[in-house]
């Protein structure tokens, strides 16, 4: 399990450092600045978590995520400067990393005997933080808060679905893969169904 | 004065998280994302302030305070979806949370020992920080900044009348209760006169 | 050693805190605001350091720094105040927090026993980190990620420059005074011949 978890935050990091590459590119930034936003964006979250949790930062402990960061930030940049990426390229990486990360920051505040709604909480944080620094870095309103994705709603969701599966006696494997197969249906569902929950439209049209 | 102290804080965040949904209402986010910010709003203060003090982060130890800050979120969204919100309702509870928050984070960080310049530091950090999380989400230049409005300079005073009172030897209570009324009255003072300090406008006509 | 490296880093919270006041000023803040932008630009690096390695926060334990760069911020707003200030002003005093920051960042986490490439990371951090969050406060993408300036190129070049050269057996002073010389150089040379790296410019002709 212990091993499990690991290689899955380890491509959590990497998918993520993706997204941060793909979205600093809509902005004239270079190779170093894009490799900024990819490592913020990858060790964000987890970071926060760790604080908050007042656990050793992940990435000062063991510097494999930083190198996966760093590197994968440059790569892609590269990979990606000539060609023009679809948005769609973004949302499904995107999607990826908000499971991946839900579910470790559960796991990982749940080992620290953290109160169930708190560890969800920290589950949403982690899968949800690294895209709010991408995105305020970046000078957008967090894909986070924009209506009609499903977004922290799915980390949410998935995170009390995975404390659930717990309590109930599933294996730790088991629950920890049927949750990010949740999040990332759920999420995906949202983007291509056009499923939302009620938001505040109604004022724009003068009402 | 420890159960007082305890329910003013469970009230400031209940209205630093009404702030949270009012401001973005301006945005088109939905339930969650509302949430989201209310969260972040009444939580982001207290938490920099205990990451600073090196204490247990305050909702981690005790779910009230996040049970507190999402129901309010999930149920304000509710209230204001449908109708026309006046300025002025965001302004008059964003005055209480910021009154009530810096009362309790100069207190806090005046029990763990902390010098004097910089607790007071810690009052005006816990009053103003979930406003500043909330608008830099929101993608606006946060309030504290906006000239003319004596914000984080009615948190500052009110910080060192609190501790000046305190070193005179005022019952906590009362000095409490006092810099409370203090920064409250400044604030609104500062609203409905126009009160300002110096600040950086000639240069806009091109002097 | 401890003495210098103390006294550098009371001149770039100085300066890092000048920075913020006069960025602040192209907003239309007041003398509060702008110190608090000055005192976030000044301790914001630092901070997010010492949160990182689990140390206590500087200027938590010394109230100097914090009087430093409240006494800058005010100070600068009322000499800057009725002056037209060229943006030539603002880079070169940036550059040197820079200089000076990521100097001590990378010093702080080598003592306190983090790998190097961490250690690396911390002094980049250390010595943008306080930018990053006075461009976030004035609603600016962050210098750090614009292209063509090397910014956090240098710090990083720096902050391996004198792991490089600690490891090789020079002594802490002499490694620490050529880091500072050879960032702010590269920099400096960065802004006047306009040296660049690789960036995702040529989307924008619809490429």
């Amino acid at each position: 399990m212990v091993d499990f978890i690991y290689w899955v935050g380890m491509a959590a990091v990497a998918v993520n450092a993706l997204t941060g590459v793909l979205e600093a590119e809509r902005k004239e930034v270079d190779v170093l600045g894009a490799t900024f936003v990819a490592v913020a964006t990858a060790l964000g979250g987890g970071t926060v978590r760790d604080l908050l949790l007042d656990r050793n930062v992940f990435w000062v402990v063991d510097q494999t995520y930083l190198i996966t960061a760093v590197a994968v930030g440059i790569g892609s940049f590269f990979l990606i400067r000539h060609r023009r990426v679809s948005p769609r390229w973004f949302l499904f990486p995107d999607a990826i990393g908000l499971a991946l990360f839900t579910v470790i920051g559960t796991q990982a505040a749940l080992q620290w005997h953290t109160p169930w709604l708190a560890a969800s909480l920290m589950g949403v944080i982690t899968g949800v933080f690294g895209g709010v620094v991408r995105d305020v870095l970046c000078n957008e309103v967090p894909l986070v808060m924009r209506a009609g994705a499903l977004y922290a709603t799915a980390a949410w969701l998935g995170a009390l679905l995975l404390i659930g599966l717990q309590q109930a006696g599933m294996p730790d494997l088991w629950a920890s893969g049927i949750t990010m197969f949740a999040i990332l249906g759920l999420r995906m569902a949202a983007i291509h169904f056009h499923l939302t929950l009620p938001s505040f439209p109604a004022k724009r049209d003068g009402s």
